[in-house]
């Protein structure tokens, strides 16, 4: 039947047990795969100990191998109505045949798959040699989030089309090479045997579309695909809280926010209704928690004091972290923005939500807290698709690498970003962005060079060196607390010494970093130019859409 | 019973038939209400022949005159969970009581209500004495949009927040006068006699809020309150098309075309599903059809071509108009736009719509138009609020208003902007714009006037002088058609002989005249960033929300 061949090299891995992380000096080793290290690795050993017979025969089933990898698979090709063209069957299995992209033809250039467009791929992308390869990019947004600086488009201190920069810009061959494209659908499924992803297009709000299912053979496959947030499984958090990772949930909060301070005002609403209309509460004291609470504190004292005197003493924060705020800072940096929010009006409590509803959340010990906007920001886990995937994957859940961010156990996949694993110690305690980054880089260069040795086609790298692996140097953490302050911590791990300071200093170093770490000029001009508007004029609070 | 009161004035007019207007030289007339024209009128000429006496006895019902003004009015104050104050019914008539504003106190400053954001009530509660009055503003939108520019916010030549300005920036008493507000609400009802406004505040397009219903009591009423796109009852029409009012609306445009762009790459789509889904047609020739399918032209031509060269030989842009495109303009303008459109791609096609389905239009002559994105651009008629109003109306359906934009035969009620009456001769042939801005504007000084003679007050403006009558008298038109190129034409009247010009200079008057009737400076320097990093960077095409 028709998906039975995906992926059925199951859990063929190299030895040892997969699943144990650690952090061996500054390189970051996944136990158990990477135990093969040579000096100048190659792909090949990756398979060393694999059985690559099924690419001869690829239509024998291997039963003792045979796994479900998990992977979701719409067994049939569901579409009535759409015109369009649709391959027909030709093989004996009577199999659903996907249109789309078929593997790359010798002579052709070969194919990188990339799913996603978060920083890390968008990165990768940016720097790929185009003259190599050919980039097909599938992601249900076509754009790359500047997320440190979504926070502050909330409040409107920045616009929404600041922080976000199309894919085809940072990329422009998606655009107008003949071979290149950007998919803007959703990934459901991959066989790394057969080197193919099985992509959905996006429904898409509302609009009448009917959504429809294609295939993309890749001689390499980035997954970037990101990661989802985390809610612990608690009652109501999905159904009533904002979460603060893409565009459209800072205008959602932003609508939410606006349309709770002018409810607010109506005749007739009861005191207690306007304490809770206008209480906001932020849970998880993260940097992006606490970024969050700080601008929102900035708007209440410079922006709703003057254009919402009517109900300006009822706006209140609450910021509920179950330990310490920023547990990844120095202490005297913790101690500066615990003062610093206190004195901004942000309420800080300790508690732990134990469920969410429409109005009020409660807390494990009992305490009610009613709420008029609820911003959950309490980390991040691996997405949906991600889960899905049946690859080696680390205990929290994420896909597991080695140190040239290769998947163990399967040919020609790489990972990168939030989907990788952060339970490597030094990983859950840096900005996300940092290794993101610097892992979309590191790939970049691997791949241009195994391209320029002809290994960028599927199967084809096993013999060329891929050079030095990836190693992370934690250049320090950054965290805005509003009003013009800011932290900047220069240790390269926890519990290294280092420098560290708060302040103003440490702000305009904060908006220094962000601003030349915005994608292109277009962008870092604009950033710049809503920063000094909202100076001069204050921030914008029309409640559009 | 309940609002068996409302409006029992009826329709005791002041002699002639309502109904038929005229344009008199210079000043708009309507005929049979403005009979009774003095060099110097004063308020209580609008009732001569009217009876005041329910004004001491307004319970007492009278028979003769009674008519139900078909004001929608919801019986019972409906809520059961909202924690809000509800006032005890304490009259004899167990009637509901709505909570919110009551009537101003003696000493206390007149009220007025401006029902509406547009361009006419906020030109007016910009300039309005907040030394003498207080306002009230009632409308479902917190911001006035800056129409002639939305049609550049599809393409993303300008951002959505450029072309919005928030009411409580515009007129600052709103946020900060302890007796001014703005109500996020719709009005569903009007007592005249009450001098009282009856709001319902808004649902949240999905967001968990319960509506509920309040009064704001009037010493004097502005009603504007907007239109609504004509859509000749044809079907399909509300389902499929989009209109260009309201900032939503852009924005609905923009995802739908992005999206349409993005899907015709998407692989196994049909040549004849390509061209469908990348087919925008635009219905109406007037200037906001002709400058959206000249901007879209544009962004065809100049950004299309690089950023979408997969599919860039696919888009067309098709105008469909019953007669002529730009009907008002001097035919050698007509020309040239009929001449600049074709020349930059866009189709012209007469014809009239008969029906609309979600992915075809039929014409009145058989045609099929196979659509990917239709536009929906043929006038605005009365809104649904103003149809609802058992007011004096002209023909077209509009509030009727005298030249001193009372409207007749009820006190101290004003109509301003589109829900005037455009069946005069001359307001058909103008920018509704420019009548809103110069309605605005003399109605806020007559208003200062009356005011600072103590007319500001329920019934007490009969004995000020109103000065003189609202005389409108035409600049000029103005459409731009894309490219670089729009239209001006200075002649006062449809068949008046004056300047007309077209090509670049007019398109850079376009640009500076609508730069300075932009609201703000904010905003100013908004539009002009925006124009010029169009002009450097091209234009923005991340898809978001």
């Amino acid at each position: 039947m028709a998906f039975s061949r995906v992926a059925r090299s199951g859990l063929r891995r190299s030895g040892g047990t997969f699943g144990s992380y650690s952090n061996e000096g500054d390189v970051l080793l996944c136990e158990g795969v990477s135990i093969h290290r040579n000096p100048l690795p190659s792909l090949q050993n990756a398979k060393a100990a694999r059985d690559f017979s099924y690419i001869s025969s690829f239509r024998k089933i291997n039963q003792l191998n045979m796994q479900s990898r998990g992977i979701r698979v719409t067994p049939q090709y569901q579409s009535a109505t759409a015109e369009r063209i649709v391959e027909e069957s030709e093989s004996e299995y009577d199999e659903p045949r996907y249109p789309g992209l078929e593997a790359t033809k010798p002579g052709e250039k070969p194919r990188v798959v990339v799913l996603g467009t978060g920083w890390a791929a968008c990165r990768f992308m940016k720097g790929l040699d185009t003259k190599i390869y050919d980039i097909v990019c599938v992601s249900p947004r076509n754009h790359m989030v500047f997320t440190p600086l979504l926070a502050s488009t909330c409040v409107g201190t920045l616009e929404f089309r600041s922080v976000v920069e199309p894919v085809n810009r940072i990329q422009s061959a998606l655009a107008t090479s003949p071979n290149s494209y950007f998919y803007m659908a959703s990934c459901f499924g991959v066989d790394t045997d057969k080197h193919e992803v099985y992509c959905e297009t996006i429904s898409n709000g509302g609009l009448a579309h009917e959504p429809y299912q294609f295939k993309v053979a890749y001689d390499k496959l980035v997954i970037a695909a990101g990661s989802e947030p985390l809610t612990f499984g608690i009652k109501g958090v999905q159904e009533h809280a904002f979460f603060l990772r893409e565009v459209n949930h800072a205008q959602e909060i932003r609508k939410k926010l606006l349309l709770n301070l002018m409810l607010s005002e109506n005749p007739g609403i009861s005191e207690e209704e306007k304490k809770r209309l206008l209480h906001c509460v932020v849970i998880g004291g993260g940097p992006t928690g606490v970024e969050f609470s700080g601008e929102l504190s900035d708007f209440i004292m410079r922006d709703v004091r003057d254009r919402y005197t009517h109900v300006k003493d009822y706006v209140k924060v609450t910021l509920i972290e179950a330990n310490e705020i920023l547990s990844s800072f120095d202490v005297s940096l913790r101690q500066y923005a615990t003062n610093h929010l206190t004195k901004s009006g942000v309420g800080l409590m300790r508690g732990v939500v134990k469920e969410v509803h429409p109005k009020n959340i409660v807390l494990n010990d009992g305490t009610n807290v009613p709420y008029g906007l609820l911003v959950w920001s309490t980390g991040v886990g691996p997405s949906q698709f991600v889960k899905s995937l049946d690859l080696p994957k680390a205990p929290g859940g994420r896909i597991g690498i080695d140190e040239w961010l290769r998947v163990p156990s399967v040919e020609d996949v790489f990972a990168l970003g939030d989907c990788w694993t952060s339970n490597c110690k030094l990983i859950k305690f840096t900005i996300h962005l940092q290794v993101a980054e610097r892992q979309g880089k590191y790939l970049l260069e691997l791949f241009n060079k195994i391209g320029k040795h002809d290994g960028g086609k599927a199967f084809s790298a096993k013999d060329s060196a891929l050079g030095d692996p990836f190693v992370y140097k934690h250049l320090g953490s950054m965290a805005s607390v509003g009003r013009y302050k800011a932290l900047v911590d220069l240790r390269q791990s926890k519990d290294a010494k280092g420098l560290s300071h708060a302040g103003f200093v440490s702000w305009l170093i904060w908006r220094s970093a962000y601003l030349t770490r915005v994608i292109s000029w277009r962008n870092r001009f604009y950033v710049a130019m809503n920063w000094a508007t909202t100076l001069v004029f204050g921030r914008d609070n029309s409640r559009i859409g």
